[in-house]
């Protein structure tokens, strides 16, 4: 491997307000983060719609890149001479860490849902091919690009690498917890990183914790818990990405059926065939998606303007728990109502649930999951962590799955069809 | 009047990663929240270009917004049953909270520095004009939307309620202190609110403070003055709204020499001639801007091109300090040595002053200046602050003017003009 | 009941670490604090022997008896005007917070083992007696000191206030949750207290929580959870109370075989026999403690002079953890091993169980248990909390005894009797 | 130099609320922690009589002392590899900063006042004589305690290794600013630390900061400001100081009166001759002097039981403001009217003057004085702070004297001479 890269001859420090200062001392770092892939993360939030419930959940994936970075030069600093850890991974180790998110479109979640888009194959595409990404990573050596992306993938052969930036306690993790829990403005989200970070060790297979930090983890994994259900499966910001997901449907409907847009969505339309160049993904951040969506608040598509509207102002779905057996019996009568009122509900009554959602708080075992957090006992031997902490045994695998259904409550009350509206309300409201 | 307002059934809360929580009761002050006006706010950022220096910066005046209503509500809760206080004019100021910076638009001391617009005359539109915030207040009474303008612009007969959201210690400021110092991560900005909020007083002319809140306040005093180095007059940034503000004035010179558009600035076009409609201006948020500076990369005009890519992808100007001295003598050469060089002075030579920049931290009798503070005296008497305090009068009215010349020294490192390039570098770096 | 209170003129503030500011309006409340009773809890500390572990717990109860009182006032300032919620009791909630732990002498848990000494007695006698506690309160009524010594026992009929003060989620166990975490700066014991005061009700038994506040609480009991493994149940904590104890039984010894003290310990002798006075209970506290410990470590008796010195000098016994069989097996030939090695087994050879412990996270239900929480549905149905949240059922009730034997290590170090230590050595640390 | 120091088998950890973690690598350090001679500090409070204002100040010089050997173990991880930096220094530092307050004894100030003992002689004979810390010390060679006395009396021939310790903003001064705001929970105290230590440069006479860091640097000074004024000259600090002060004249002029103690001062007399010895000094904490104080409640004469019984019992003396000229005036007439009113002026009429206080926030410059802070400029020259900063120079040697009369006012309401008294309340109250 060529060396490509040079200390900085000053370091570079970013002002953070979850990790206070994040320093940056290799070129190679300071260069990949001043990519036009890496920047453009600046106008992708982090946590989506979650702004239209906690205002303060502003910040971004770059935000949050950053701190992952940091987060993961620090554990470097506690690996550094122990056994396992090889200082030459140090550098891939780091870039991982800033480019895991970089292949996020806006509204991920949605767009993903949606049109099928994945961000990890765009992660891919970004760091090997013809970016200024993978310019900035070749300077290490031509295998270099394709080793950052096999830690990102998970697929690389050094499974302790692959451990510190996607496991059940990652950098990754790590840092949104915090950062979520920062923004938002909740309480809870935090635990103390800092022991953490000083019983973890490196072992050949993974990045595991020492006994003695047992009750810091059990704090981690409950932070976990927490958020998920305060934060991250809040019922407003899925009301509003339900929208979002029903504009981005709208859309594609009526493009498919030759509308007459008066805002052509030439941004999209390589998401609606799969045609879509890297060139163009890079160019479709969460500034276009919105900037189209306030230009067709004025679109003639009564569905699509009055979708934007509501995104745009926040007026969202409301929102009502209910059970399988509803669904069985109700269902169809429901639609057919929505019908008999001139409400679509193909895209006005929508049902949403939780465990559809890309998180999980800690299940250790199932398939295609993450590698367990283990325990390194005084014995050596390694144990998991569920095994030995009761907190975490009792709410690991439990699939709170949380169904509800969500329509515009406000076009129950408009004059018309006032008798449908009100069996309508029966059902859903009780 | 007639009273337009109740109390909602159930108050209701948001999450505030800054007051911890804001509590509404009001359905006036809820329903204001939720207008269109409003909410646009969550598209525009509280500071401006300032996320491209400090990361965590990306709050937004909605978010802002929501804060100075918060401590307008706890100082009414002070002065409850205190004589001078009226609590007619609770709503009255409550509602002036919410709207305060109803009329800013996206990057406004670009656009006010470029196009001679004006927040607070649309603030004044937005409230007394055809909107859903009109609408709203106009329940209170029809004379209600000018109270609330008039207390917005200073104007109001009552002075105790104007000093309330413009004065020196005001909410406005208290809130955008800690927000700033809170999203931006430095450590100043933090000052005791919760004991300034407890030692102010209604007078019968402005909201004043113990005398025994003397420190609280130097040290509210402290963190404006830490806050106007530290973020507010932060070179970077500064630099980043130097190539905003030529972005926009190149737009406006392509557009005067009908330059043909690959992307027709239509949401500017009102800006260039003054011509713009309410309408259209609240169209105008900074995710439209972010809109076209995406697009405009990709225009033919190589300033316009060149520049926007600057911004979009944090290229931004160097700077070094000067001195009058300086410009008196050289700035003519350098002017020309930019021509002879091929790059446009007009774009990629600028002088900036911080003296320009809308910050005060404290000067007391200034012309058109906020009211300054006064301290109670326990025998009944007011003194002016700066007269009681030598650390508050060893910093007032001293204006460290701070003049930064701004320039792309990448572009003097390109082939081509060594002579002249080398020549520039020479006087500008010494 | 004759209104013996007054509004203070002006309210009184303590500046405090965790609630930032304590306020007091009453002058019953501020002649309260003022008594020598309450101020001589300035002189025990919170937490016994923690400091020893926890160098910052050197906080006080006079410290934490501030906190539980300004915790009530705030409840108070909730359930204001609210069904159930009787304002007559304010002053009777308050002033049984201020004096909640009045009773509490020196390293009250060692005493109360040791001597069979019994805080709540001394609480009521205080309450009761000729202090200056009593003079205040009977400025309310001749039958207000024994209202507020029956809230402090659960004996009184309002049901509601007794919970306000000790149940499972009461104004003491909030106060020393987060004080005791401030004060050794672990992580743990943080929760969102604000939440959960905006979120309790007053029903006619007890002090319930708003089904929406269920993610605060479980918290709030995962907080404890974590305090207890962290703090409360420190080993080493427990290894210094396992000294005071032995020297407090030492000190008996000798007194009651007529020992010569060179230092008399009068102030103890009513606790030998019973026969205290509560005068001579009031004039022990923990100066008086450690200055006899201070002297006595130049006593003749060998045993006396060696623990106290360890005490004092921080010289601790070392632990470890063992299990029943071991018990049952060993321990008559570790006693004779320490009798064969000069070593008094029944001063250095200790077994402690942490379900000895004067605390309990969460169990609902138990004998003289506390009230548990119960959750206030929607429907206005109560459930207690552990049916509800899985996470608090996953831990209530599971008893976690920890035992420990406890030995001086060093002294198995020095010379004589080789051989009897190392087989001492061999069964205790394998 | 024999290297009488090992590495810890396993790094030692203390939990520490201010900087989270005190991390311990060095057996020396570990055992100097260990001796009694610093374990006695935690029997002897930071800050003196401040608790009786602000009742969570109970934090002792022995949590300061492991503090400030936290940041100068911080510190020199700055200095590590940089010129001017010698790593064979490092252990002399951290022992020095283990040790630098090792001599204090009880309410240092109080007893140096009315003793004229003097902890820095106590500290160097601590470090030289016949000591457990001696014992540790002289394993790293002979000369080792005579280095480690040197530094600390400042009189060490290294300028930089004593600038660490003592200068304006040494790792001494970082902590207990910090630390007392902390405990005392006021706002101000707080600067950042982290970053005035990555700013901190070693050079040959004194540790320097870049110029870059100024603004931290000037926080850092306010934050002094206000803690001076709000924390360490509350005049209600001074009040108990005054009281104690008085108990310590009486006692001693009891003693030289061959008064009949019940409790006789056999831990003072030494203090009254000037004879006491190391021994006799380093079994006087703050336990003994509370024992004391304690039982001299019952003391016959009335002037030794009142102000114990004041102290104790936190019945302080009122204070007013007044001016030199009042004094001219007045003083003499006011001690008349106090004898003729029975109230001994000598213990109840005291004058106290804050610049006679041990503090300073910022002297550059003067006799005696501390080495003040330099800037380092980007061309490697230095410059005083005062000299660049206008905030600095603004506060810099202006010396707010702040005069006071304490006395009992209490006394002035009882039965007896109320002429006098009232003609006394008159001049004092106005």
């Amino acid at each position: 491997m060529s060396n490509g890269n040079r200390q900085l001859k000053e370091e570079k420090v970013f002002k953070d307000p979850v990790h206070r200062y994040i320093h940056v001392r290799d070129e190679l770092i300071w260069d990949l983060i001043g990519t036009k892939e890496v920047q453009r993360l600046r106008r992708i939030r982090q946590l989506g719609t979650t702004f239209l419930t906690f205002h303060g959940a502003e910040h971004t994936r770059f935000n949050h890149s950053l701190g992952v970075y940091e987060i993961m030069r620090r554990i470097i600093d506690v690996f550094a001479d122990r056994p396992h850890w090889n200082d030459r991974d140090r550098l891939l180790c780091l870039a991982a860490a800033v480019l895991h998110d970089v292949g996020h479109g806006p509204f991920s979640h949605s767009f993903e849902k949606v049109f099928g888009s994945d961000h990890e194959e765009w992660t891919r595409q970004i760091v090997l091919g013809d970016t200024e990404v993978n310019e900035v990573l070749r300077r290490m050596g031509d295998h270099f690009p394709q080793e950052v992306s096999d830690v990102i993938e998970k697929t690389h052969s050094n499974k302790l690498v692959v451990s510190m930036i996607s496991s059940q306690i990652d950098a990754d993790r790590m840092d949104y917890l915090q950062r979520d829990a920062f923004y938002t403005g909740v309480s809870y989200g935090h635990f103390d990183m800092e022991r953490i970070l000083r019983v973890m060790r490196p072992t050949e297979d993974q990045a595991v914790i020492k006994y003695t930090g047992m009750h810091a983890i059990e704090d981690y994994i409950m932070s976990r818990y927490q958020m998920y259900w305060q934060v991250y499966f809040h019922p407003v910001t899925r009301s509003a990405e339900v929208i979002l997901s029903k504009v981005l449907r709208r859309v594609q409907h009526l493009y498919e059926s030759n509308y007459q847009f008066k805002l052509y969505p030439s941004h999209f339309t390589g998401f609606f065939d799969g045609s879509i160049s890297l060139e163009q993904y890079l160019k479709v951040d969460e500034s276009v998606v919105m900037f189209y969506f306030q230009m067709w608040q004025d679109e003639e598509d009564p569905i699509l303007q009055d979708l934007c509207q509501r995104f745009m102002n926040r007026r969202l779905f409301k929102y009502v728990e209910f059970d399988q057996h509803f669904i069985m019996n109700q269902w169809n009568d429901l639609q057919e109502l929505f019908r008999q009122a001139d409400i679509d509900p193909d895209y006005y009554l929508v049902i949403d649930f939780s465990s559809d959602l890309p998180y999980d708080f800690y299940r250790p075992g199932e398939e295609e999951e993450r590698v367990p957090i283990h325990l390194l006992r005084p014995d050596g031997k390694l144990r998991e962590l569920s095994r030995e902490s009761e907190l975490v045994e009792a709410i690991s695998g439990k699939k709170r799955t949380d169904q509800k259904v969500y329509f515009p409550q406000d076009l129950l009350e408009t004059p018309g069809h006032e008798q449908e509206k009100q069996r309508i309300k029966e059902i859903l409201l009780g």
